[in-house]
């Protein structure tokens, strides 16, 4: 296997054209000229009223780390870079200054999620590997919080290693599966990883190997206390559950008899059968555990059925958030220091309005009704602008602009939290705990009408009158110098 | 970040009821009975005629690699596991024999992709691992497929790092397209590691951080000498078109002006125009590439239109996998060496027919007709059984089996190959060069009904009459079972 190195860094996982463009920034000594890029998405997955951030752990420990080995400038050399451009990366290190949401903090459509400061090329270099990182995790713990807000109190277990789209999909996804309220997972090594409490019992080759489903629960009883039997290998309610009560019964007290679990046919009458079976048999307390290409959307259903399931084990749907499997955070240049050392604020226009971006160094605040404690949407301005300090505040609509409304006696709680300071790691990452704990306090914040999975209500995130007159002005610019060039020509 | 392991191996990464079920069988003493187990799938993705498989040299790092590191040992330990079993778990190493298509090769519905031979308790803990690299990159090689299709000798490359489902997605996933027939990929490190072809050229944020368009093209020319210009930052056939020609005409001979690059828009309306362009200013052998939410049927549209599009840059739809995201590839156990030694065929039943497993030792073969060189079916027989030597071969639908055929001078093409051997990678990986040719020469086989991406005819897939027979009397066996059973308890 002659093709795996033992320096694979990660600086390489980038787009070629991240490397071109530091070339010429390098060439022309505009590299080092200080960036301020800001990610963020236009539009919600799933028809869902917010998402919820996951991914900051990840990058950090990609920034952490982000160097070009030895082998990736000779990979670099063979496709023709210059030396002395190789000599320059070899040395680089991510110098600048990244501001983020906290993973589990709420977040919406345009609003920056992250905010790098940095010299130009070193920013350009970790643009696709944050995306890559960013995007999916966010997706999935927004698909967890879905699920989670249809569940309800019920156990929910991510089942979807064998079905996710590769291996760092199937840890790093359950963990923002986890982060969004899930209580467990199936895949051990991500139960190492992030502390994450594993779950699972065994599979039908468990059955098939003993043959006869009897001994096979009977096996499995005599090698573990906790036992769950799946029984449905053969059939569920002729073979599987009284197998499982049979067995319960000779066991006695030497096991605990936790419950059963259903794979496949029609969970709704199977589960209400089982159920009945359990009872009579004494069993009363066990559980019910169910799994089979589970998503909100069935659960819902499900539970509309009188389903008597306990524990959604849920797997494919979620994992690779398999009716929208793709977030579409984007990388944005806001604003780039000119040769003459002054700070200039950049937009990319578009036929499409929604992808016009808005220039400047900005913060994003949450505006929190101090009479209710609920949010009344999110508030981008300037760098240099302090909505905290003021009385009354001015919210509008950043398209339809006649939408307003005046908030007082307001919390104006800034999102953005510093994680490196000129390259220096600054912030205590939390505990995986204090994360889902927080994704909780955020979503009390939210009105439930943002909340419903069905047709939610838009939650306002609006730009203050400076930033609005900013970008409208850099439009107005580009419009202009565009013009003046299409006269010139003819 | 003390979450990380230096001795991060991927022994962990599976499903907990895999060590639980293990551990069950070493406590039976019944972990090194013979096992036989079939990864296959039931159902092609995308509604596609066939399947590419791909993934087996990560399955061979991934087996060759299989261990439990000393931290491994501590986690488990730490869940409650005892000292003996985490003892055998320490020495454990997979000794079982692994036959396998090989990558590239077409595969279809229910028949046996991988068989693993090996004592129960191996062959059990890697089953996650390797349905999790399977099923993503066949499906991904799958997609890729299609989309080549559909672009005939168009350069297709594939872009989507920034929505891939985390890293790991990102290159495995390219390597699948490349297999299937992509020419390259944007992503580095995939090239680094596989030897993929890398393309890319520059941003719209080189365009911003210039904020004039023409030096933004001008810089870029006097960095590089292959130029293709992204011409949509501000507007397309105003400025980014127009800025692109002026910058190839002053740099004349310093610079290959290879064409231009549309990444957003009306790309049918936008390509024919700008060909018009550069077609007036002299640069017809420039080439046009576009990107921007392509897939197979996007592209099939823009080309109905007329689109002067020669390179498509193809992101989330591939990458992703966006119509369909998962691929259910199972892993099922179809024979078991009792206690006493003698080898059993072992079945799963299940309410849904499609989900019954077909049990035994079994062999596939290509069924080629000498007259013609193209593919009649494929054909799966029990281990003993011989078709190659038969003069003439019956091939029936194993559901609807009054549909048959007989077939006289044909090839018997058996498609597996051994890669372990008694835990010895036996199996010399051809370069992806080769794999990539292979899928050419596999296709050609195929008529090309089974090859239309809409609406494809079912390629048949046949069990020969003692596998059919084999299974059906391994169903009567269990429902007497448990119509005795059902007997007993009334």
């Amino acid at each position: 296997m002659e093709r795996l190195y033992n320096d694979d860094s990660l600086a390489l996982h980038t787009d070629l054209y991240q490397i071109n463009m530091a070339q010429t920034y390098w060439k022309d000594g505009f590299h080092n000229q200080k960036s301020v890029f800001e990610v963020y998405f236009r539009k919600l997955p799933f028809g869902n009223g917010y998402a919820i951030f996951a991914g900051l752990e990840r990058v950090i420990q990609y920034i952490n780390n982000f160097h070009f080995s030895d082998t990736d400038i000779d990979y670099l050399r063979e496709q023709g870079y210059e030396e002395e451009y190789l000599n320059y990366l070899k040395g680089l290190r991510f110098t600048g200054t990244l501001r983020s949401l906290k993973e589990g903090e709420l977040v919406f459509p345009n609003e920056p999620i992250l905010r790098i400061e940095a010299p130009l090329a070193e920013a350009q270099l970790i643009e696709t590997p944050i995306l890559n990182i960013i995007n999916f995790q966010t997706l999935i713990a927004t698909k967890a919080a879905r699920i989670k807000q249809v569940v309800g109190d019920d156990t929910t277990l991510e089942f979807g290693t064998r079905r996710a789209q590769e291996m760092d999909a199937a840890i790093w996804g359950t963990r923002a599966a986890y982060i969004a309220g899930f209580n467990g997972t199936s895949n051990v090594r991500a139960g190492k990883l992030f502390g994450i409490p594993i779950a699972g019992t065994h599979a039908h080759s468990l059955v098939q190997a003993y043959i006869d489903e009897y001994l096979a629960f009977t096996k499995y009883a005599e090698s573990h206390k906790d036992c769950v039997f799946l029984v449905d290998t053969y059939d569920t309610l002729k073979s599987g559950v009284p197998n499982a009560i049979r067995v319960a019964k000779e066991q006695g007290d030497k096991i605990n008899f936790k419950g059963i679990r259903l794979d496949s046919g029609d969970l709704a009458y199977l589960s209400k059968e089982a159920r009945k079976m359990l009872d009579e048999a004494g069993f009363k307390n066990t559980k019910i555990s169910a799994s089979n290409d589970l998503d909100e959307e069935t659960i819902m259903n499900l539970k509309a059925q009188g389903a008597k399931i306990d524990t959604w084990g849920i797997g494919t749907k979620l994992i690779t958030a398999f009716d929208q499997p793709a977030l579409g955070a984007v990388y944005k240049l806001v604003s780039i220091e000119g040769k003459d050392g002054e700070m200039v604020d950049t937009i990319k226009i578009s036929a499409n309005p929604e992808k016009v971006s808005t220039p400047g160094l900005k913060k994003v605040y949450r505006i929190i009704n101090r009479n209710n404690g609920k949010s009344e949407g999110d508030y981008i301005a300037l760098e240099t602008e302090e909505p905290q300090n003021e009385e009354r505040l001015k919210m509008f609509h950043p398209v339809h602009t006649f939408i307003s409304k005046f908030v007082t006696n307001f919390e104006a709680r800034e999102l953005h939290h510093t994680i490196f300071q000129n390259g220096i790691l600054v912030y205590d990452l939390p505990s995986i705990q204090e994360i889902r704990e927080n994704v909780i306090e955020n979503l009390e914040l939210l009105w439930d009408e943002y909340k419903r999975p069905l047709n939610p209500e838009e939650y306002p995130v609006d730009l203050s009158q400076k930033c609005w007159d900013n970008k409208m002005t850099r439009i107005a610019e580009i419009k202009e110098k565009t013009h003046k060039m299409m006269k010139q020509k003819k």
